[in-house]
């Protein structure tokens, strides 16, 4: 029996006491003191040849058991990652997953799990019934890497998001727990088109992670045929050197060459180090390797058979050492300031962007795993109040939204909190990683400024109009909204005691004070800002809106009209209960958002209220923005005071 | 007065008749034969010093009249773009935007909007009158360019995009339309820290687009602060041309360098060229250049009046003149196959993304504007089908989702039609880029294969679950969801039909046929496939789960129970009247999807069915996929007939 890792966010912290139940694990791995420059043995050589042929094998069985994945794709790395794991490189407490210690591997090429799987096999991990269980219902040994099986660092499979996750870890390592340990990423050749590596190859190159390294596994094939460069090494090479990473061309399967780039990428003083690797899809297997069409095809049983007598005799009671890191402890943040008590004059609007800066500098010493990625728009979203007050807590990503989502999980991973901050629409560049990410349990807090038309005269292009939309479409996640200052740096601490993926909108113009400091604001709940026994309608809004409709109630006050207005500052969760309590004896309903209609607001609310007998009715952004005047935009778009006042005389 | 361009899709193919009414304006542009490797002449080089003052006047008039804007961030590239447009290396019909001949200019940093107006107010198209407003509500003159002013080949400023249009629309002139018009692309140094950009520019060297002109002002300076690499050309050098550019690195305010550079860059043989220019953001204004902080900020009315003064004599009776191109009709394709007819036996299953595949073979005789693009999964897409009858219309574009998004647009900008296809999940990799390509009138048809958990044993990271979610978030956007061959192939033909952007997503696993090749589906319809006086349920479905309510209905049957089964085809635009109707009578309504909840199938059948008296239900993915069968997950998410006929039983 495989046991799973620990799946709820609230158990995340529960660290290191994963181990497998699996009778054939070898005693705990002893402490092996580093050798300096190693010979090569002979023994050590015939040693990893036969590991190889072992993983190869399992490779084969289980993927033939499935009846899919890619063995093809595992096959081309496996004495790459043979050598990383138990040719003495790799520092791993084996059984404690989750020490701080030990060196991070992610496979970024998710797709070669087979490998994963059959090299944590070869370290005693799992048996082979274990690998039997691949791809099937219920087994965390997942079609591509899941956090499901507690080896993983992250969920991979979207190709081009290992890198950005592996910065995060060794930014980690470098600037916050301040820990030697290094972190590996397997990387296909494919998977080097995506723009999010070149992201990420770029900031590590700037961040001089020299505890970072890339073996890229050149087989030449992609899902359909040749990739772009085929075997030109040379390709790559100058293109990733270009980005300042010191480059080792090799040969993929020499056992030796392996080791002496590894030992050679050990000693990189201030740059990152990528291994290019000539390699053969579907090494080991004569019949199908280097040949197209082999992607993603597990062979037949009698392929199967065939594929095994190539590989000779196997020693299934052969197993790979992995040596212990040492036991150091992760850096703890030395300054702990007392904490900053919120001032806002109640006259004085204030944007929620800023409120979001000065909230996290307050909440820091409660929460000092706490870090600040802002992708070079720090001015904007005020994530800068938080770098000047803490420097060394703040990392800028440049506009690399891609990476920067890659390196928020990774830090997450490691224990931290990251607050990643843009505007609300540049998040939308983010949407693979963000998707991604919910298969890691991860536990992010992303921070859209200038959501809405309410940004008025940069036009549509700056305007999130889809980021509820996109984040409430995440498993989980919680979306919030704030109207004003208060209930911002309220909702900021709420972000961070939660455990799991938050998105908080702010706003970029100022907004008048509306709560008291003293005001909750829990996920997941709501506020009935007026209300009168003679409402007519209630009106339900976040943010910019909210404004608006408490205008609307003023106007409609002078005439005799009574409306109930609910601030949705918790759009997911939404607080279903109070909300059908909220808007109970009313004759409609109106909502209100700087936000397209689909996935946002009123759908939120109409998702729970139905069935109701009382008409909802949303108003939201349903015309193509420009540039304007914010009042403009709110007016032409129909979500202003004027359209709310509008709405409600035509539905009573 | 601004004549605004056409604004609704259906005036797209309305070329060549814009044009600006201002008295200023000069004759008909004279056709000027282009000389070979002129003499830079003193008379030019002074001619086009004196228009940079008078654009710089321009830039700063219209940012300090707006209140807002980036004249610095305009005035670093103003000699970059003068001599461009009038050093006789631009070739333009004036007057018309939409000529096939005219090269095409692309603001990739579209906050420089304030030079791109005012170049064409130098070329006679703007009076400084419409400058002045810029960026007021109703001006096509909008703060980020938009195509509300007709010479916008895209809306940008969303940074890192503008290099993927370009792309696309120089693969149109060498590839499909067969003209030597060229593609120039403004970039900023910020944004060359977005991958997409490295996702272009490998894509152009590949397919050696020598017609490809990039120009990139280091002005050294981003918003918050200086760039990762200052003003380090020989960094942006060595990474560009790494990747097979040919690059030439030049002093961005020389006029003589500036007009040497494009000199040579229109003499590149089979490679795109980048101009790498050395720029002081700020130009011209002593006080404010190369000075941080000064990023997108106008100057007040004094520091303008100051600034005038610095530029010296102005001669507003200058005008640019830009030399047209020749006048050459694009090829059209030479195969016009006739119609194959549909042919899937009735008996048969089969999977909708192959149907795809056929359906684009069988209209293309009868859309010969269809292009097809797909990121590197042709083979899981059944694009392949396409490629494989049509392989000039086919364009590889590897694993590179943002580039691909984008190079649709720069297509689609050039009147073609295109098809892009791979996984429903990897689509969230180029949402802001589709964000995006909706402020350009689009005419973009997205396939997403591989939807949701019934994809089965891979695992949730090549699950589409968002997808529905996102496309339905973009403005005008129609969202497609077939369930069987013959729906899928007359979507094709709708999708084909409409100008716009659609979403198609289709299945992995086969289906059954459940249609009759006469049947038609419209966009905005909806079916009925089975309805009795006795059914005391609404079962709307699409896809995958209608097939799964398909069986709950003969499995309820023959317990007496009576459902009623909708197939909801076009989940956007709604069939909000048919399915008023359809479910009426019924006690209760269920939705089921392969989808997450927010912003699907059920979120957008409950927004259009509020208020209603009868309670709606939702079955939708609510647990964390994970690998198996895809019956058993369908199962495990309670989507499928049993969960269907358990959900059913409960509610009557």
């Amino acid at each position: 029996m495989i046991r799973h890792a620990r799946d709820g966010p609230g158990e995340r912290n529960n660290r290191g006491n994963f181990r497998i139940q699996d009778p054939n694990r070898p005693g705990e791995a002893k402490m092996i003191t580093r050798k300096g420059n190693p010979m090569i043995s002979e023994r050590m050589t015939e040693k990893l040849q036969k590991l190889a042929s072992l993983i190869r094998y399992y490779i084969l069985i289980m993927t033939t058991a499935a009846g899919s994945g890619h063995p093809t794709s595992s096959l081309s790395a496996t004495e790459l990652m043979t050598c990383l794991l138990f040719g003495d490189i790799f520092r791993f407490r084996v059984g404690h997953p989750e020490d701080p210690n030990n060196d991070r591997l992610i496979f970024s090429k998710g797709h070669a799990s087979p490998l994963f799987y059959a090299l944590w096999a070869a370290a005693g991990e799992l048996s082979e019934k274990d690998l039997l269980t691949y791809r099937k219902f219920g087994s965390p040994l997942e079609g591509h890497p899941t956090v499901a099986f507690p080896y993983v660092e992250a969920a991979t499979g979207s190709l081009g998001q290992g890198l950005s996750i592996g910065v995060g870890m060794a930014l980690n390592a470098k600037y916050l727990d301040n820990l030697p340990y290094r972190t590996y990423i397997l990387l296909g050749d494919s998977e080097m088109a995506e723009g999010s590596q070149w992201e990420s190859i770029q900031l590590a190159a700037h961040y001089k992670l020299n505890n970072l390294i890339g073996i890229l596994d050149v087989n030449r094939l992609g899902q359909r045929g040749e990739t772009m460069y085929g075997w030109d090494l040379q390709a790559y090479e100058k293109r990733i050197s270009s980005f300042g990473w010191k480059t080792i061309v090799l040969d993929g399967h020499s056992i030796s060459e392996i080791l002496a780039a590894y030992e050679e990428a050990l000693r990189a003083a201030d740059q990152p180090v990528m291994l290019i690797g000539k390699t053969v899809k579907g090494k080991g297997v004569p019949f199908i390797q280097n040949k197209n069409g082999w992607h993603g095809k597990p062979l037949n049983k009698e392929e199967c058979e065939r594929a095994l007598k190539e590989l000779g005799e196997i020693d299934k009671s052969l197993r790979g050492e992995i040596s212990s890191p040492q036991n150091l402890r992760p850096k703890e943040p030395a300054f702990q300031k007392p904490l900053k008590k919120m001032d806002y004059p109640a006259d004085k609007p204030v944007p929620t962007r800023r409120a979001y800066g000065n909230g996290l500098v307050r909440i820091f010493p409660q929460f000092p795993k706490v870090v600040s990625l802002d992708g070079e728009v720090s001015n904007s979203t005020y994530a800068e109040i938080f770098k000047e007050a803490f420097l060394e807590r703040f990392f800028e990503m440049y506009i690399a939204e891609q990476n920067m989502a890659g390196v928020a999980l990774g830090l997450s991973r490691r224990g931290k909190i990251p607050f990643v901050s843009t505007f609300a629409a540049f998040f939308t560049r983010a949407f693979d990683q963000i998707r991604m990410a919910q298969y890691s349990n991860p536990n992010i807090k992303f921070v859209g400024s200038h959501a809405g038309v309410s940004i008025g005269e940069d036009g549509p292009s700056q305007m999130g109009l889809e980021d509820i939309a996109m984040f409430r479409a995440i498993l989980n996640s919680v979306v919030l909204y704030p109207s004003d200052a208060i209930s911002t740096e309220r909702l900021v601490e709420e972000a961070a005691k939660h455990e799991g993926i938050v998105y908080l909108r702010t706003t970029r113009g100022e907004t008048p004070i509306i709560y008291r400091p003293e005001d909750e604001f829990p996920i997941g709940g709501s506020k009935i800002l007026r209300r009168s026994e003679r409402d007519v309608a209630a009106v339900i809004a976040a943010g910019v809106t909210l404004h608006q409709a408490l205008q609307a109630y003023e106007a409609l006050r002078k005439e005799g009209v009574f409306i109930r207005v609910i601030d949705l500052y918790s759009i997911k969760p939404i607080d279903e209960k109070a909300l059908r309590q909220a808007v109970s004896g009313t004759q409609c309903i109106l909502t209100a958002e700087d936000h397209y209609p689909e996935g946002g607001i009123g759908e939120a609310v109409k998702s729970v209220l139905t069935p109701s007998p009382t008409p909802v009715y949303s108003l939201a952004v349903r015309r193509k923005p420009k540039s304007g005047k914010p009042q403009e935009l709110l007016d032409y778009e129909e979500i202003s005071q004027k359209a709310i006042m509008k709405k409600v005389k035509e539905l009573i």
